[in-house]
Protein backbone atom coordinates (compact mmCIF):
# COMPACT_ATOMS: atom_id res chain seq x y z
CA UNK A 1 0.00 0.00 0.00
CA UNK A 2 1.38 3.37 -0.97
CA UNK A 3 0.67 5.87 1.71
CA UNK A 4 -0.26 9.11 1.41
CA UNK A 5 2.11 12.20 0.78
CA UNK A 6 1.65 13.94 4.40
CA UNK A 7 2.24 10.84 6.37
CA UNK A 8 5.47 10.10 4.07
CA UNK A 9 6.40 13.74 5.26
CA UNK A 10 5.75 13.72 8.41
CA UNK A 11 7.37 10.18 9.30
CA UNK A 12 10.68 11.48 7.77
CA UNK A 13 10.41 14.24 10.18
CA UNK A 14 10.08 11.88 13.09
CA UNK A 15 12.76 10.05 12.23
CA UNK A 16 14.76 12.78 11.97
CA UNK A 17 13.44 13.71 15.39
CA UNK A 18 14.05 10.29 16.57
CA UNK A 19 17.39 10.46 15.49
CA UNK A 20 18.01 13.72 17.26
CA UNK A 21 16.44 12.23 20.86
CA UNK A 22 18.93 8.46 20.42
CA UNK A 23 21.79 11.07 19.68
CA UNK A 24 20.91 12.63 23.06
CA UNK A 25 20.44 9.93 24.77
CA UNK A 26 16.44 9.44 25.10
CA UNK A 27 15.37 5.77 25.03
CA UNK A 28 11.85 6.14 24.78
CA UNK A 29 8.89 9.17 23.77
CA UNK A 30 5.43 9.10 24.55
CA UNK A 31 3.36 10.26 21.49
CA UNK A 32 2.42 13.61 22.66
CA UNK A 33 6.13 14.35 23.21
CA UNK A 34 6.88 13.55 19.91
CA UNK A 35 3.63 15.30 18.71
CA UNK A 36 4.80 18.43 20.29
CA UNK A 37 8.25 18.60 18.78
CA UNK A 38 6.33 18.53 15.34
CA UNK A 39 3.39 20.99 16.13
CA UNK A 40 0.77 18.27 15.81
CA UNK A 41 -1.77 15.62 18.22
CA UNK A 42 -0.80 12.80 19.74
CA UNK A 43 -3.91 11.35 17.69
CA UNK A 44 -1.89 12.17 14.58
CA UNK A 45 1.46 10.79 15.36
CA UNK A 46 -0.75 7.39 16.38
CA UNK A 47 -2.80 7.30 13.57
CA UNK A 48 0.48 7.50 11.52
CA UNK A 49 2.04 5.19 12.94
CA UNK A 50 -1.14 2.77 12.66
CA UNK A 51 -0.84 3.32 9.15
CA UNK A 52 2.10 1.75 8.83
CA UNK A 53 1.54 -1.13 10.79
CA UNK A 54 3.73 0.29 13.75
CA UNK A 55 2.48 -1.28 17.53
CA UNK A 56 4.15 -0.75 20.65
CA UNK A 57 3.11 -1.98 24.23
CA UNK A 58 5.14 -0.18 26.60
CA UNK A 59 4.05 1.77 29.51
CA UNK A 60 7.58 3.76 28.50
CA UNK A 61 6.29 4.81 25.56
CA UNK A 62 7.92 3.81 21.95
CA UNK A 63 11.54 2.65 21.97
CA UNK A 64 12.60 5.26 19.67
CA UNK A 65 15.88 2.95 18.10
CA UNK A 66 13.00 0.50 16.98
CA UNK A 67 10.87 3.02 15.85
CA UNK A 68 13.11 4.71 13.91
CA UNK A 69 14.33 1.46 12.06
CA UNK A 70 10.87 0.67 11.69
CA UNK A 71 9.85 3.84 9.83
CA UNK A 72 13.31 3.23 7.88
CA UNK A 73 12.34 0.13 6.56
CA UNK A 74 9.13 1.54 4.90
CA UNK A 75 11.09 4.94 3.21
CA UNK A 76 14.10 3.57 2.20
CA UNK A 77 15.19 1.89 -1.00
CA UNK A 78 17.36 -1.18 0.08
CA UNK A 79 19.99 0.50 -2.14
CA UNK A 80 20.35 4.11 -1.67
CA UNK A 81 19.53 6.46 -4.38
CA UNK A 82 22.12 7.88 -6.29
CA UNK A 83 20.46 11.73 -6.38
CA UNK A 84 22.43 14.16 -9.58
CA UNK A 85 22.10 18.04 -9.34
CA UNK A 86 21.57 19.62 -12.29
CA UNK A 87 23.21 23.69 -12.33
CA UNK A 88 25.52 24.36 -9.90
CA UNK A 89 25.02 28.27 -9.10
CA UNK A 90 24.18 29.28 -5.53
CA UNK A 91 21.45 27.15 -5.38
CA UNK A 92 22.99 24.13 -6.65
CA UNK A 93 25.92 24.30 -4.58
CA UNK A 94 24.37 24.93 -1.23
CA UNK A 95 22.12 22.01 -1.81
CA UNK A 96 24.66 20.03 -2.41
CA UNK A 97 26.92 21.28 0.64
CA UNK A 98 23.70 21.16 2.95
CA UNK A 99 22.32 17.57 2.06
CA UNK A 100 25.98 15.66 2.44
CA UNK A 101 26.83 17.27 5.16
CA UNK A 102 23.97 15.29 7.30
CA UNK A 103 25.07 11.86 7.11
CA UNK A 104 21.78 10.34 5.84
CA UNK A 105 21.93 7.62 3.54
CA UNK A 106 21.28 9.40 0.26
CA UNK A 107 23.85 10.98 -1.07
CA UNK A 108 24.41 13.73 -3.75
CA UNK A 109 26.97 12.08 -6.07
CA UNK A 110 27.27 14.00 -9.00
CA UNK A 111 26.21 17.50 -10.58
CA UNK A 112 25.98 18.89 -13.96
CA UNK A 113 26.02 22.13 -15.80
CA UNK A 114 26.79 23.66 -18.74
CA UNK A 115 29.25 26.10 -17.90
CA UNK A 116 33.10 25.45 -18.80
CA UNK A 117 33.89 27.49 -15.63
CA UNK A 118 31.91 24.82 -13.67
CA UNK A 119 32.40 21.55 -15.55
CA UNK A 120 35.15 19.62 -14.45
CA UNK A 121 35.52 20.83 -10.91
CA UNK A 122 34.20 19.50 -7.67
CA UNK A 123 32.40 21.23 -5.33
CA UNK A 124 32.58 19.71 -1.54
CA UNK A 125 33.56 16.79 -3.33
CA UNK A 126 30.57 16.46 -5.77
CA UNK A 127 32.05 16.21 -9.24
CA UNK A 128 30.25 18.36 -11.81
CA UNK A 129 29.72 17.23 -15.60
CA UNK A 130 28.80 18.65 -18.47
CA UNK A 131 25.43 18.54 -19.12
CA UNK A 132 25.69 16.50 -23.02
CA UNK A 133 27.42 13.77 -21.07
CA UNK A 134 23.97 13.28 -18.54
CA UNK A 135 22.53 9.99 -20.22
CA UNK A 136 26.21 8.56 -20.32
CA UNK A 137 27.09 9.44 -16.23
CA UNK A 138 23.70 8.80 -15.29
CA UNK A 139 24.12 4.76 -16.74
CA UNK A 140 27.70 5.14 -15.32
CA UNK A 141 27.15 6.22 -11.53
CA UNK A 142 23.72 4.32 -11.28
CA UNK A 143 21.98 7.99 -10.77
CA UNK A 144 17.97 7.86 -10.10
CA UNK A 145 17.03 11.02 -8.84
CA UNK A 146 17.99 14.50 -9.58
CA UNK A 147 17.27 18.14 -8.22
CA UNK A 148 17.26 20.62 -10.76
CA UNK A 149 18.39 23.88 -9.72
CA UNK A 150 18.90 26.04 -13.57
CA UNK A 151 17.63 29.35 -14.13
CA UNK A 152 14.13 29.07 -14.43
CA UNK A 153 14.57 29.95 -18.68
CA UNK A 154 16.78 26.77 -18.64
CA UNK A 155 14.55 23.95 -17.10
CA UNK A 156 12.02 23.01 -20.11
CA UNK A 157 15.22 22.05 -21.95
CA UNK A 158 15.66 18.91 -18.93
CA UNK A 159 12.62 17.60 -19.37
CA UNK A 160 14.05 15.11 -22.10
CA UNK A 161 16.98 14.56 -21.02
CA UNK A 162 15.60 13.35 -18.07
CA UNK A 163 13.09 11.13 -19.71
CA UNK A 164 15.86 10.18 -21.80
CA UNK A 165 17.99 8.78 -19.09
CA UNK A 166 15.58 6.65 -17.47
CA UNK A 167 15.50 8.87 -14.13
CA UNK A 168 12.81 8.16 -11.41
CA UNK A 169 12.50 11.01 -9.25
CA UNK A 170 12.59 14.85 -9.59
CA UNK A 171 13.03 17.64 -7.30
CA UNK A 172 12.57 20.41 -9.05
CA UNK A 173 13.63 23.90 -7.73
CA UNK A 174 13.68 25.75 -10.85
CA UNK A 175 10.34 27.82 -10.48
CA UNK A 176 8.95 26.34 -14.09
CA UNK A 177 6.64 23.95 -13.11
CA UNK A 178 7.62 20.45 -15.33
CA UNK A 179 5.16 17.72 -16.46
CA UNK A 180 6.51 13.96 -17.19
CA UNK A 181 4.91 11.10 -18.18
CA UNK A 182 3.42 8.62 -15.64
CA UNK A 183 6.13 6.43 -13.55
CA UNK A 184 8.35 9.51 -13.28
CA UNK A 185 7.67 11.04 -9.55
CA UNK A 186 8.08 14.66 -9.61
CA UNK A 187 7.82 17.34 -6.49
CA UNK A 188 7.90 20.75 -7.76
CA UNK A 189 8.93 23.22 -4.99
CA UNK A 190 9.35 26.66 -5.34
CA UNK A 191 10.35 29.53 -2.72
CA UNK A 192 9.07 32.24 -3.97
CA UNK A 193 5.68 30.44 -3.93
CA UNK A 194 6.48 29.70 -0.01
CA UNK A 195 7.22 32.85 0.82
CA UNK A 196 4.19 34.58 -0.97
CA UNK A 197 2.44 32.00 1.07
CA UNK A 198 3.70 33.14 4.34
CA UNK A 199 3.08 36.55 3.48
CA UNK A 200 -0.42 35.62 2.36
CA UNK A 201 -1.74 34.08 5.69
CA UNK A 202 0.75 36.97 7.78
CA UNK A 203 -1.69 39.40 5.90
CA UNK A 204 -4.45 37.48 6.69
CA UNK A 205 -3.25 37.23 10.70
CA UNK A 206 -3.10 41.24 10.38
CA UNK A 207 -6.80 41.31 9.24
CA UNK A 208 -8.31 39.01 11.51
CA UNK A 209 -6.17 41.11 14.58
CA UNK A 210 -8.54 44.20 13.64
CA UNK A 211 -11.74 42.60 14.55
CA UNK B 1 -12.28 34.78 4.01
CA UNK B 2 -8.79 32.98 4.10
CA UNK B 3 -8.46 30.50 1.28
CA UNK B 4 -6.71 27.39 1.61
CA UNK B 5 -3.28 26.93 1.73
CA UNK B 6 -3.03 24.54 -1.86
CA UNK B 7 -4.73 26.99 -3.10
CA UNK B 8 -2.93 30.00 -1.99
CA UNK B 9 0.23 28.02 -3.71
CA UNK B 10 -1.54 27.37 -6.86
CA UNK B 11 -2.28 31.32 -7.21
CA UNK B 12 0.97 31.81 -6.72
CA UNK B 13 2.41 29.67 -9.53
CA UNK B 14 -0.38 30.73 -11.93
CA UNK B 15 0.59 34.01 -11.22
CA UNK B 16 4.07 33.29 -12.14
CA UNK B 17 2.86 31.66 -15.03
CA UNK B 18 0.71 34.68 -16.38
CA UNK B 19 3.91 37.22 -15.94
CA UNK B 20 5.87 34.75 -18.30
CA UNK B 21 3.04 34.75 -20.62
CA UNK B 22 3.07 38.51 -20.97
CA UNK B 23 6.54 38.34 -21.34
CA UNK B 24 5.48 35.96 -24.11
CA UNK B 25 3.15 38.37 -25.40
CA UNK B 26 0.77 36.03 -25.28
CA UNK B 27 -2.51 37.89 -23.76
CA UNK B 28 -5.54 35.37 -23.66
CA UNK B 29 -5.06 31.74 -22.20
CA UNK B 30 -7.61 29.22 -21.51
CA UNK B 31 -8.43 27.88 -18.21
CA UNK B 32 -7.25 24.38 -20.13
CA UNK B 33 -3.73 25.67 -21.35
CA UNK B 34 -3.33 27.06 -17.61
CA UNK B 35 -3.73 24.16 -16.49
CA UNK B 36 -1.64 21.96 -18.55
CA UNK B 37 1.34 24.50 -17.70
CA UNK B 38 0.74 22.63 -14.41
CA UNK B 39 0.05 19.06 -14.28
CA UNK B 40 -3.72 20.02 -13.20
CA UNK B 41 -7.19 19.81 -14.67
CA UNK B 42 -9.07 22.73 -16.10
CA UNK B 43 -11.74 21.95 -13.48
CA UNK B 44 -9.12 22.87 -10.55
CA UNK B 45 -8.14 26.32 -11.80
CA UNK B 46 -11.52 27.41 -12.88
CA UNK B 47 -12.22 26.03 -9.14
CA UNK B 48 -9.58 27.89 -7.62
CA UNK B 49 -10.45 31.00 -10.00
CA UNK B 50 -14.62 31.29 -8.87
CA UNK B 51 -12.90 30.96 -5.33
CA UNK B 52 -11.55 34.56 -5.43
CA UNK B 53 -14.48 35.71 -6.93
CA UNK B 54 -12.43 35.49 -10.56
CA UNK B 55 -15.26 35.46 -13.54
CA UNK B 56 -14.34 36.46 -17.25
CA UNK B 57 -17.28 36.06 -19.83
CA UNK B 58 -14.83 36.38 -22.66
CA UNK B 59 -14.70 33.41 -25.87
CA UNK B 60 -10.90 34.39 -25.90
CA UNK B 61 -9.95 32.96 -22.55
CA UNK B 62 -8.68 34.79 -19.26
CA UNK B 63 -7.46 38.05 -20.07
CA UNK B 64 -3.49 37.34 -18.86
CA UNK B 65 -3.20 40.87 -17.34
CA UNK B 66 -6.42 41.45 -15.83
CA UNK B 67 -6.12 37.65 -14.27
CA UNK B 68 -2.42 38.19 -12.84
CA UNK B 69 -3.40 41.99 -11.01
CA UNK B 70 -6.63 40.27 -9.90
CA UNK B 71 -4.64 37.14 -8.04
CA UNK B 72 -2.33 40.30 -7.19
CA UNK B 73 -5.52 41.75 -5.38
CA UNK B 74 -5.64 38.61 -3.31
CA UNK B 75 -2.34 37.42 -2.64
CA UNK B 76 -0.27 40.57 -2.13
CA UNK B 77 -0.09 42.98 1.18
CA UNK B 78 -0.53 46.65 0.40
CA UNK B 79 3.18 47.44 1.09
CA UNK B 80 5.67 44.59 0.12
CA UNK B 81 6.74 43.05 3.44
CA UNK B 82 10.14 43.27 4.77
CA UNK B 83 12.34 39.81 4.84
CA UNK B 84 15.34 38.87 6.67
CA UNK B 85 17.10 36.17 6.31
CA UNK B 86 18.62 34.27 9.41
CA UNK B 87 21.99 32.59 9.37
CA UNK B 88 24.09 33.58 5.55
CA UNK B 89 25.47 30.28 5.24
CA UNK B 90 25.96 28.84 1.89
CA UNK B 91 21.83 28.04 1.63
CA UNK B 92 21.08 31.76 3.20
CA UNK B 93 23.44 33.17 0.47
CA UNK B 94 21.62 31.37 -2.02
CA UNK B 95 18.13 31.92 -0.44
CA UNK B 96 18.82 35.74 -0.69
CA UNK B 97 20.86 36.00 -4.36
CA UNK B 98 18.27 33.92 -6.01
CA UNK B 99 15.25 35.48 -4.52
CA UNK B 100 15.95 38.99 -4.76
CA UNK B 101 16.99 38.58 -8.67
CA UNK B 102 13.59 37.39 -9.45
CA UNK B 103 12.38 40.87 -9.91
CA UNK B 104 9.14 40.42 -7.21
CA UNK B 105 7.71 42.97 -5.33
CA UNK B 106 8.75 41.28 -1.76
CA UNK B 107 12.97 41.79 -1.41
CA UNK B 108 15.14 40.30 1.24
CA UNK B 109 16.55 43.52 2.73
CA UNK B 110 18.64 42.26 5.47
CA UNK B 111 20.67 39.30 7.01
CA UNK B 112 21.54 38.05 10.15
CA UNK B 113 24.83 35.74 11.73
CA UNK B 114 27.09 35.36 14.80
CA UNK B 115 30.02 35.09 12.79
CA UNK B 116 32.22 37.87 12.94
CA UNK B 117 33.28 37.20 9.11
CA UNK B 118 29.95 37.54 7.73
CA UNK B 119 28.98 40.25 10.12
CA UNK B 120 29.30 43.93 8.25
CA UNK B 121 29.30 42.36 5.07
CA UNK B 122 26.60 42.56 2.36
CA UNK B 123 25.96 39.48 0.55
CA UNK B 124 24.20 40.51 -3.11
CA UNK B 125 23.54 43.73 -1.92
CA UNK B 126 22.10 42.50 1.12
CA UNK B 127 23.82 43.72 4.75
CA UNK B 128 24.77 41.07 7.08
CA UNK B 129 23.87 42.68 10.98
CA UNK B 130 24.72 40.46 14.10
CA UNK B 131 22.35 38.47 15.62
CA UNK B 132 22.42 40.44 19.21
CA UNK B 133 21.23 43.13 16.74
CA UNK B 134 17.98 41.23 15.61
CA UNK B 135 15.16 43.43 17.26
CA UNK B 136 16.59 46.60 17.11
CA UNK B 137 17.56 46.13 13.03
CA UNK B 138 13.74 44.31 12.35
CA UNK B 139 12.27 47.31 13.74
CA UNK B 140 14.35 50.12 12.51
CA UNK B 141 13.97 48.07 8.92
CA UNK B 142 10.43 47.09 9.34
CA UNK B 143 10.88 43.49 8.51
CA UNK B 144 7.76 41.00 9.16
CA UNK B 145 9.11 38.15 7.53
CA UNK B 146 12.09 35.91 8.33
CA UNK B 147 13.71 32.85 6.34
CA UNK B 148 15.46 30.74 8.79
CA UNK B 149 18.75 29.45 7.78
CA UNK B 150 20.69 28.37 10.32
CA UNK B 151 22.45 24.82 10.80
CA UNK B 152 20.34 22.32 12.90
CA UNK B 153 21.13 22.87 16.00
CA UNK B 154 20.93 26.70 16.25
CA UNK B 155 17.12 26.80 15.21
CA UNK B 156 16.02 26.43 18.91
CA UNK B 157 17.42 29.68 19.89
CA UNK B 158 16.29 32.13 17.15
CA UNK B 159 12.31 31.42 18.53
CA UNK B 160 12.48 33.66 21.44
CA UNK B 161 13.93 36.44 19.62
CA UNK B 162 11.05 36.31 16.95
CA UNK B 163 8.63 36.43 19.37
CA UNK B 164 9.87 39.27 20.70
CA UNK B 165 10.71 41.63 17.22
CA UNK B 166 7.16 40.70 16.52
CA UNK B 167 7.62 38.59 13.56
CA UNK B 168 4.56 37.98 11.80
CA UNK B 169 5.89 35.05 9.31
CA UNK B 170 8.51 32.43 9.70
CA UNK B 171 9.83 30.22 6.45
CA UNK B 172 12.05 27.86 8.58
CA UNK B 173 15.02 25.78 6.50
CA UNK B 174 16.54 24.79 9.54
CA UNK B 175 15.29 21.08 9.27
CA UNK B 176 14.10 21.44 13.32
CA UNK B 177 10.45 22.22 12.91
CA UNK B 178 9.86 24.92 15.02
CA UNK B 179 6.79 26.02 16.75
CA UNK B 180 5.17 29.57 17.73
CA UNK B 181 2.16 31.33 19.40
CA UNK B 182 -0.69 31.90 17.69
CA UNK B 183 -0.41 34.55 15.28
CA UNK B 184 2.60 33.84 13.95
CA UNK B 185 2.97 31.99 10.59
CA UNK B 186 5.27 29.51 10.14
CA UNK B 187 5.85 27.23 7.16
CA UNK B 188 8.39 24.21 8.14
CA UNK B 189 10.04 22.99 5.11
CA UNK B 190 13.01 20.29 4.97
CA UNK B 191 14.84 19.62 1.50
CA UNK B 192 15.93 16.28 3.16
CA UNK B 193 12.15 15.19 3.55
CA UNK B 194 11.55 16.47 0.25
CA UNK B 195 14.25 13.91 -1.32
CA UNK B 196 13.26 11.29 0.89
CA UNK B 197 9.70 11.85 -0.02
CA UNK B 198 10.36 11.59 -3.81
CA UNK B 199 12.67 8.53 -2.70
CA UNK B 200 9.73 6.83 -1.31
CA UNK B 201 7.86 7.45 -4.33
CA UNK B 202 10.14 6.20 -6.48
CA UNK B 203 10.28 3.34 -4.88
CA UNK B 204 7.31 2.49 -4.80
CA UNK B 205 6.59 3.01 -8.69
CA UNK B 206 9.67 0.90 -9.07
CA UNK B 207 7.84 -2.01 -6.94
CA UNK B 208 4.13 -1.42 -8.98
CA UNK B 209 6.15 -1.92 -12.40
CA UNK B 210 6.69 -5.48 -11.29
CA UNK B 211 2.98 -6.42 -10.69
Amino acid sequence: MTLPEKTVERLSEYRRSLDDCLEAGITHIFSHVLAGMHGITAVQVRRDLMLIGFSSDTKKGYDVRVLSGFISSILDSPEPAGIAVVGMGHLGQAIAKFFNSKGLKMRITAAFDIDPAKVGREFDGVPCYDMTRFEEMVAALDINMVVLSTPRDAAGDLVLPIINAGIGGVLNFTSRPLNFPRGIVVENFDITTLLEKVAYFVKEEEQNEGF
